[in-house]
C-alpha cells in the first residue's frame, strides 16, 4: 500500500511531526480506516526516502496518542478506539508554541476561549447523553436526497451568481410562516436574516448593535457560544442569575445594557423556562432603560407540552426583541443553517452587514430547506423526531428515577436534554462523569459543558445534564445500567471503608 | 388563480404597501412569471377581503416601479423585462425611514457602505461585461450533480454533527495540494481555514490581528468590499497608489501599518501584476515595520500566460503574509466557498476565531469541492473555462480596436476582466456606461463598481472595466457593434451641434 503522504523536507517541521501529523490526518478522516494494518516502518521509509528511525520514532508518537497500536514487531494496525480530534487540537498548539515566530505581532487573544469551543470528548463514547445534537439515524435521507436533486436540476444561475445576502427569498417567507404557526411571531419575511447557524447570528447581532464598549446582559450559567461571541466583539459581560422561572430580571433593576441575551423556552444550560411575568419585566425593563433583548429559540421546535409560552418576539410591542432560530436541532448542524428576525428599522441594515460578513449562505441549503419546509416534509419530520424524542426522554427520566429513587428534573418540557439534580448522598456531577466516561457512558456537569458560569448556586456541582435524542431506548437502559453498577460498587467499597475505619478505630 | 398573499391587517404597514411588497416579491422569485396575467383588482380584493381601491393602488404602484402593466382597464400583466431587485432595496429603506421607532438606539452605522455592496444593475442587461462573474452555462452540471449524490449517499454523521469549524479537511488537503501546484505556495492543510468566501476570509483576518483601532494600507483604487469589511472592523485607512507594477510599496516608506491589503497578480479593479520588485519590496517593509501583509489572490486560477508569478506567500520568509483564495469565480460564488492560508502561529487561533464566527462552513460544499479537486475534475474544468476566457478576452480587444483604433488595456494576461483606457476624444466611461445601459449593454467605470478611490488619477474618468466570462463571441461583437452606433450617433450629432454652433458666430 502506497500512502499518499506529503512530507516537505524543507520544512522547519521535522520529518517526524510532519510524518505523524499526516498520518494522524488519514486516521482521523478515515483514510485509514480503524483496525487496518500500516506499512511497516521500512516500507515507508523507502517510499519516502527517509531515515527508518525517522517512521519508528513518528509510529511510536501515534502509538503514545492512542491512534496506532503495534500487534507485533513487525506489524502496527490503526487502532479500533480512537482518540478524538481535541488530542491533536491541544498537539497543535503545541507545535505553535514552538514556533520562532512567536515575537510576530499578537493576533486577538482567545486564549481564555478555548476549552469551550473544542469540547468534543477525548474519545467517542457508545452511550453519549451529548447536549443538542439531533439524531444522526432519522435524518430524512431519502426525501432529502429527492430534493437536492431536484434543486440542482433547477439551478439555472444559483451556483454561478450571488444571491440576496439576506437569504433565497423562498426560504425567508418559509422561515416566516414556520414561526407564524410555531412560535406565534408575526414577521415579515424581509425582516427574516439567513445565517450560518445561530452562532454566525450572535456574531450579526452583536455587530450590528455594536456591542464594543457596551455592556451585554447574559444568563448566569450561560451558553458558552453566546458569551464568548459577545466577548469577542469587545462587549463587557453583566451576569444575571438564572432560577427556575429563568432570567432573573429584577436583579437587572435599572442598570442599562445594550443588550440582554436569553434563552426563555428552553434555558441553556438549566432547561427552566422564562414565566410569563418574567417575560413582561424583561420586556418592559427593555423599553425602559432603551435596551434590545436577544431571544435564543434554539431547540424550540421541540415541545412535549401543547401549549407552549409566546415567544418573547411575538409579545414584543416595542421593536426591542431580536429572535435568533436554527436548523441546527431539527435537521442538523452539517447545515450551518439559522435565521436572526429583527426588528423593521434593523432589516436593512442588518442585511447589508450580512453581505459585509460574507456575502449570504450557499445557495443549496437553502433551496432545499425551503422545499423541505414549503412542502410539508419539515413539518411531518418534527412530529417523526418528536415522537422518538419524547419516548427517550420518558425512558430516561424512568430508568433514572428507578435507580435513584424520585428525582428533581428541569427542562422536560421541551428542548433536546434534560437537567437532573442528582441526589446529595451521590458523588458531584463531575466524579461521575469521569468515572462513566470510563465505562463509555457521555454524561454532562456544569464544569463539563458548553456553559459560561460567574455566580456558583447551592448544589450545582450536583447538576448533570443529559441530552437524549441520539440514544434508542435500548442504550439509555444500558447506559443507566451502567451507572448502577457504578454506584453500587462505589456503595460496596464505601462499606468496606467503613468496616475498615471502624476496625481502624477498635485498634 | 388564488394568490398565496400573506396580508397582516394589525401591521403598521399600510395593507397597499404590504400587498405590494407581497406581489413584488412574489415576481422577483418567479412565482408569478414574466409576461403572466395577474388576478384582476375585483378578484383580489375578494380573495383578500380588503378595499379594491387598496388593490388598485398597490397595483399602480407596481406598474410605476416597472413590475407590472397595464394592457386594457380590466387586464393586467407582470412585465417582460424585469427591474432587479436594488429598486427594492431602496423601497425597503423607505419604509425604514418612516418607522417611529428610529428613536430607539441607532445600530452600527452603515450608511456610507451601502452604495457598493448592492451594486446590482437597475435592470437586467442583455449584454452585460459584469465584473468577476463565471459563465453559468459553463458550470460542470453533470459532474456536479454526480458528485453531490455520491458525497449525500456517504454521508453518515455529517449532516447532523458539527464538522472541525476550521473546514472538512480532505478539502484543506486538497486546496493545500492545488496552491502547491498553481500558485507555488507550500503549505500544511492546518494553515488552511476554509471561509464563505473571500468576504468572510477578509473578516476573519480583521478579527484574527484585532485590527480595530489600527491603520490598513489599501490600494487606491481598493477592491470596495475589503475597504469596507476592514473599516466596519474599526480600522484606519491608508491608501496607496496603484501604477502599472501594482501597490507602490515606495509611497509607505516606513508609515507602520498592521496590514496591508493587496492583489498582487491582478489588480483590482486596474488589472495590473505587481512586479517581482514590488513585491520584494513589500515583504521587506512587512518585515522591517512588523506588519502583516493579506494578499488576495481572487483570481488567480485564471492565467493566460505561462509563467505565473509566485505568489507573495511563496516568497514569504518571515510568516509574514496571509493569503486569501476563492471558489467564487473558479467554480460559482453560490457556493460561497473560500479559503484563508494562515502562517503556522496563527493557525490556532484562526481556527478558534472560525469557530466562534460561525462554527464552520455548511459541510456538502465542501465535501463535493475536495472531491471535484481531488479527482482531477477541478483541473479539466479550469482548462476547459481558461480556453473559452481566452478567446472572449481577445474577441473583446479584437473588436474594440477594430472599432477604436490601436488602445491601452490592463489585466489582459490574467483574471477574468481587463481595463481599457478609453482615448481622450470619447465620452468619459460613465457617461458611456449610461447610454450602453440603455441599449442593454452594460460596461464599467470606476464611479459605479465595487471600488472605493481616495486620490483621482490622470484620465481615471476614461477608465472601462469589461468582464468578458459570461459573453460568447457573438454577444461580445454585438456588444461592440451597439457602442460603435452610440459612437457614430454622437459624431453625427456633435457635426450637427457644430454647424449649428458655426451658424451660431456667423450671425
Amino acid at each position: 500500500m502506497q500512502l499518499p503522504l506529503h512530507i516537505d523536507p524543507a520544512s522547519r517541521i521535522s520529518l517526524r511531526q510532519q510524518l505523524a501529523d499526516e498520518m494522524r490526518r488519514m486516521i482521523v478522516d478515515g483514510l485509514l480506516a480503524p483496525g487496518s494494518e500500516v506499512p511497516s516502518t521500512r516500507t515507508l521509509s523507502l517510499q519516502l526516502s527517509v531515515a527508518r528511525n525517522t517512521v519508528v520514532r513518528a509510529y511510536e508518537k501515534l502509538i503514545g496518542e492512542g491512534y496506532l497500536e503495534a500487534r507485533s514487531a513487525a506489524a502496527t494496525f490503526v487502532c479500533r478506539d480512537l482518540p478524538d480530534r481535541c488530542t491533536e487540537v491541544a498537539h497543535v498548539a503545541t507545535v505553535v508554541d514552538r514556533s520562532p515566530d512567536r515575537a510576530l505581532r499578537a493576533p486577538v487573544d482567545l486564549s481564555d476561549m478555548q476549552l469551550g469551543l473544542f469540547s468534543r470528548p477525548a474519545q467517542r463514547l457508545s452511550h453519549d447523553f451529548r447536549i443538542g445534537r439531533p439524531d444522526a439515524s432519522l435524518f430524512p435521507k431519502a426525501a432529502w436526497r429527492r430534493l437536492v436533486i431536484e434543486c440542482l436540476g433547477a439551478s439555472q444561475h444559483a451556483l454561478t451568481d450571488y444571491g440576496d445576502p439576506a437569504g433565497l427569498w423562498p426560504l425567508r417567507v418559509a422561515i416566516a410562516g414556520h414561526l407564524r404557526h410555531a412560535s406565534g411571531i408575526r414577521t415579515r419575511p424581509e425582516e427574516v436574516i439567513v445565517v450560518a447557524g445561530s452562532q454566525e447570528g450572535l456574531n450579526l447581532v452583536g455587530r450590528l448593535l455594536n456591542i464594543s464598549d457596551t455592556t451585554v446582559a447574559i444568563e448566569d450559567p450561560c451558553y458558552q457560544g453566546a458569551a464568548f461571541a459577545m466577548k469577542s466583539l469587545g462587549a463587557r459581560m453583566c451576569p444575571v442569575p438564572v432560577d427556575d422561572e429563568g432570567f432573573d430580571v429584577s436583579a437587572l433593576c435599572d442598570r442599562r445594557a445594550m443588550l440582554a441575551y436569553v434563552t426563555p423556552s428552553h434555558q441553556f444550560p438549566l432547561g427552566s423556562t422564562m414565566s410569563v411575568g418574567r417575560r413582561d419585566q424583561l420586556l418592559e425593563w427593555a423599553n425602559r432603560t432603551d435596551a434590545y433583548i436577544l431571544e435564543d429559540d434554539y431547540d424550540s421546535d421541540f415541545r412535549y407540552r401543547s401549549s407552549p409560552l409566546l415567544a418573547l418576539k411575538a409579545l414584543d410591542r416595542h421593536d426591542r426583541v431580536i429572535y435568533l432560530g436554527t436548523f441546527s436541532k431539527s435537521i442538523g448542524p452539517g447545515l450551518r443553517l439559522g435565521y436572526v428576525v429583527v426588528p423593521a428599522h434593523l432589516a436593512e441594515t442588518a442585511r447589508s452587514l450580512k453581505a459585509l460578513m460574507n456575502n449570504g449562505h450557499p445557495w443549496l441549503e437553502q433551496a432545499v430547506v425551503s422545499e423541505f419546509i414549503g412542502s410539508g416534509a419539515f413539518h411531518n419530520h418534527l412530529v417523526r423526531i418528536r415522537k422518538q424524542y419524547l419516548l427517550r426522554r420518558d425512558r430516561l427520566m424512568h430508568e433514572l428515577e428507578g435507580l435513584l429513587g424520585p428525582l428533581c428534573f428541569e427542562g422536560v418540557d421541551g428542548g433536546m436534554h434534560l437537567t437532573c439534580h442528582l441526589p446529595g448522598d451521590l458523588p458531584p456531577a463531575h466524579d461521575l462523569q469521569q468515572q462513566l466516561k470510563r465505562v463509555g457512558v457521555g454524561i454532562y456537569s456544569l464544569t463539563e459543558a458548553p456553559v459560561t458560569r460567574h455566580a456558583r448556586f447551592a448544589g450545582d456541582d450536583h447538576v448533570a445534564l443529559f441530552g437524549y435524542p441520539c440514544l434508542p431506548e435500548s442504550d439509555i437502559c444500558e447506559a443507566i445500567g451502567r451507572l448502577g453498577r457504578i454506584l453500587a460498587g462505589r456503595s460496596r467499597s464505601r462499606t468496606a471503608t467503613q468496616v475498615h475505619d471502624s476496625r481502624g478505630a477498635r485498634v
